[in-house]
């Protein structure tokens, strides 16, 4: 048993004051996730979400008097603002009274939060932020980093590496693939930093297919991509962004024909389906890798649909043991380096 | 008059010798192009052009017996291989025997060769590639850099934004809106290098929109995108992965249903259309801002379509006087600035 698998009973805390439809949507995506069958406490201000709670489900509240707000340096909120939400969130999961921490608000607090409040797993340089991704092949693609550290060094994307392969054989996937995320791939290519990385990730126990790009891997080339936070953050959000404007091209031409009108409503299901698939925090958005504790954040744009899923994810990673299975992987690739 | 526009009868120099199916594919390309009017001189090894000539189109072959292989590193193949189809093409360019150049090959000794063959602007601290993707509001986007510099100096940055606008200008733009594409739109966003893009941009004289996350670009923020190299190649071929993971969703949720197959046979042409618009080589590939003479660089996965398109953009770029359009508008701006 691992810690959190044997946490019975215990909550995913859910920060009701992050994200631009906080605590409505929020509320509202908890109590999606209660009648699921998913504990759930909020934490946040406790007037504030007591008006919102639905009848049909009862919901502890933590009470947590302060709100990091987006435009705050990261660093800083965290450490004045003892009493946020996310602080209060994290602390319940640093003190075990918590099962997972999800939050829709500043990720860049929640990340230097979390590794503040809950510490960072033996032989990890530097924590990461993960999301999955479709592949054409059928398969899923793991994107780490996804923006909580920029201007990485070499160092760190090999930590990425290890970090995302342990996750992925969480997941179920055997000997996973790990690609460098690059723009060629011929090891010559890629900027000084994918440079200075090659080898590293090579040396690094993980199953390396070398320099990776993304056309590629959302082929099916590898199973998990690691990149900088930048880079990574850049691509997730491309992706939404063609996601978007493929609709709006299919919608244009749509209203130009009635054929492709009554087309469009045959195919509604499959476009639902795309455009769930595609959104990065439709799978639960970004999983902590490498703190001690598991952590979710979702889009600050999450609608409770979104932020459904996001407690979701937390509850399914945190009580399948996300944490000590990546704290054992990590020990055995070490060893295998 | 342009030199460029003036320079009526001249035909455009095609690299027959590169991408992964040159010959074939290009000379295909060509007779496309040359039965729309277009004016092409193939570049290249005659005895293998000659016989795959179609009876119907006169195409004129100009001999190179050398040809850039893809792994071969950039600026040393453009040294030694002075007689290979890139350079050769390029030569006739800056001769004035040629209107423009068109490579489906090693982009990099393409844009290598430019720089050393065609020159480079005046105030132009370095040319890149552009490309121009459609936007959710109907608009289309131009980014740049797209591969040609990684690991650029925030003055680099500061000057495709120039590049960008000034092609944006030429397209028609009235003042086209420029943005620096981060990881977040506050000012405080981004890495080392955008952070220190940031100020020289503001004061480059381009109408400047700060911060931009792709998904805000392609919904319609800005006209122009700039980046890296490394990161604008990342974004190009993630789209492109992209469009492909749609598709196969699509077709599995088609497979699953006859009422979503019957919808998907009606709303085909729209799905063509979107494939072509989204591909970064459908309207032509990578276009070269800041080179003396225009050059347009097609995928190496390029097929027959593609390189048509590419010639056809590059003979409308040409045609449209882009470099003298861009030396003038390049000129105005800084003494704006």
């Amino acid at each position: 048993m691992t810690p959190e698998g044997s946490a019975a009973g215990l909550r995913v805390a859910v920060d009701a004051m992050g994200g631009d439809d906080a605590p409505d949507a929020i509320v509202r995506g908890a109590a999606l996730a209660v009648r699921d069958g998913v504990p759930v406490l909020l934490v946040g201000d406790t007037a504030r979400i007591t008006p919102l709670l639905p009848d049909d489900v009862q919901i502890p509240i933590v009470h947590a008097p302060e709100v990091v707000e987006m435009e705050e340096a990261a660093a800083l909120s965290v450490r004045r603002k003892t009493e946020s939400s996310i602080r209060v969130g994290l602390q319940l999961v640093a003190d075990g009274k918590a099962l997972a921490m999800v939050s829709c608000g500043h990720t860049g607090a929640s990340f230097v939060g979390a590794v503040l409040v809950l510490g960072v797993l033996d032989t990890v340089e530097r924590p990461a932020i993960a999301t999955v991704l479709p592949r054409s092949d059928g398969g899923q693609l793991i994107l780490l980093d996804i923006g909580a550290n920029v201007d990485c060094k070499p160092e760190q994307l090999a930590c990425f590496a290890q970090l995302g392969a342990a996750w992925a054989e969480v997941r179920g996937v055997e000997n996973p693939r790990v690609g460098l995320l690059s723009n060629g791939e011929e090891g010559s290519k890629g900027n000084e930093q994918v440079r200075a990385a090659h080898p590293l990730i090579a040396a690094s126990g993980v199953h390396f297919v070398g320099n990776m790009e993304p056309s590629a891997a959302f082929a099916g080339a590898c199973d998990v991509l690691v990149c900088d936070g930048f880079v990574g953050n850049v691509l997730v959000k491309g992706v939404e962004g063609a996601a978007e404007v493929v609709q709006h091209l299919l919608r244009e031409h749509i209203k130009s024909s009635v054929t492709a009108r009554a087309g469009a409503l045959l195919m509604r299901g499959a476009f639902t389906r795309f455009q769930n698939q595609v959104r990065w925090d439709a799978h639960g958005g970004g999983v902590f890798l490498g703190t001690k504790g598991v952590v979710v954040v979702g889009h600050g744009r999450a609608n409770a649909e979104a932020v459904h899923a996001a407690i979701c994810a937390a509850h399914r990673v945190a009580t399948g043991g996300l944490v000590a299975s990546l704290q054992s992987r990590l020990s055995a690739q070490s060893k295998s380096a």
